[in-house]
């Protein structure tokens, strides 16, 4: 029997999806419903620690834009401690776990303790949150490609790829980029056409999920109020005029302009 | 009664994800049991289909590289055959349905008639066949963005876009091209250093699922009996090198160029 639990210890990188709690994948559930101790970030919903057993331990280890609750060492060991002390440990991240989701640190730290991390993917919140606004990644004779990227590098400063997605066709998905969305707009429109449609997207997948449309050259005053708090995912390219409420919003601004 | 049955006629764009039957989301297995008709395409598990009603309808409408059973006007005409019998379509696509799925056209010609058009995301092959072979779309210090794309323009020339990925330092993520892999491989080396890691994976998250890994330099012999009737997914940049045996592989081909 302890042979067999020892053999059973595992640890599982799992990604919750973009919010919604239906969103996260049969496979998910499923390690979710068997987890000894489940280390879950600010981005995940807590609805879906309901599916994990009663007495499973449920350890909140999120990060918020400039409020960090652990750093990322700290997460490292307390999972290399709870896979030491306990059978099935899942780590849960929102959207998918390798997209700017640090899960190659977290697997690095552990293999090199020798603990092999099992992973499955979740539904990346880089193109669902667009998706649940209608607005599509690529889309025939309008967008071949889409590039994702944050909009800022370590130092502080736009990055160079920034710069070089501006300068193609590909839809821009800028993600942690709320705080600079004003200054990325102005900085995207040096290279791309001033009517270029842009979108925000906040608490996207939730009840409470918002999407502010604009174009480059309308963005100053359409995210003059956004709540900067939030997290929130840019999408930039002609693929947003799908947006149902698109040409609305962006007719009432340029009408709102000559008033 | 009637009423009721009218209200309730809907038509679901569903996400599969790419490949194992587990990678589908709750919310996309929910759909799926609910369906009276089913519209799916090749690169769907076809065991998700068991999960429908005993009655429902399952019509195969797959497109494979070079082989169109049938084309989209056939298949835009065949939802809306359904939409105005059936009361709950389902249309079911590999990986995501808003990744070249394809699916703007769909909601567009569907939409055109007064039909509405739900989404449930899936998890996207991009980025879930590589996470399945260990390889992140990003990695801090090595990759902070990334970049999805087909090989070839509607002109079979490559796009713009993929000399801008290839001057980028994004993770270059090429779908479609596997019969251009050579060619591909030969076009990025002229803008990225040789030594560039590069992997196809072709039968992603399935138990057939292969991956060949290389640089840029070794490409042509690492790929020179590909089966390139297999759709896969190629992918370019520094993260490649996470995948377990590229440092293994990579050693044995350039110690075979001495021999």
């Amino acid at each position: 029997m302890d042979f067999e639990k020892a053999t059973d210890k595992r640890v599982t990188l799992v990604g919750a999806g973009p919010g919604r709690e239906d969103l996260i994948t049969i496979a998910g559930l499923r390690e979710i419903q068997s987890a000894d101790v489940l280390l879950y970030d600010a981005l995940v919903n807590t609805k879906l620690l309901d599916y994990a057993k009663p007495n499973a331990q449920r350890i909140y280890v999120g990060k918020r834009s400039g409020k960090h609750s652990l750093s990322q060492p700290e997460i490292n060991a307390l999972l290399l401690e709870c896979a030491l002390t306990k059978n099935h440990v899942v780590r849960l991240k929102g959207g998918d776990p390798f997209v700017f989701g640090r899960a190659s640190e977290e697997i690095e730290y552990l293999e090199s303790f020798g603990i092999s991390v099992g992973i499955v993917p979740g539904v990346s919140s880089a193109i669902s949150v667009p998706a649940s606004q209608g607005i599509p990644m690529t889309k025939r004779g309008v967008s071949t490609s889409f590039w994702v990227m944050t909009a800022a590098t370590k130092e502080g400063c736009f990055s160079r790829d920034l710069k070089l997605a501006a300068q193609s066709s590909a839809t821009m998905v800028i993600l942690m980029g709320v705080r600079k969305i004003k200054e990325i707009a102005s900085f995207v429109s040096s290279y791309r056409i001033k009517q270029t449609p842009m979108a925000l997207i906040q608490n996207g997948t939730l009840p409470k999920e918002t999407c502010i449309t604009c174009t480059l050259n309308t963005a100053q005053s359409a995210f003059a109020t956004v709540d900067i708090t939030q997290p929130g995912i840019i999408v930039i390219g002609d693929v947003v005029a799908d947006q149902s409420s698109f040409y609305d919003e962006e007719i009432q601004r340029v009408l709102h302009s000559y008033l």
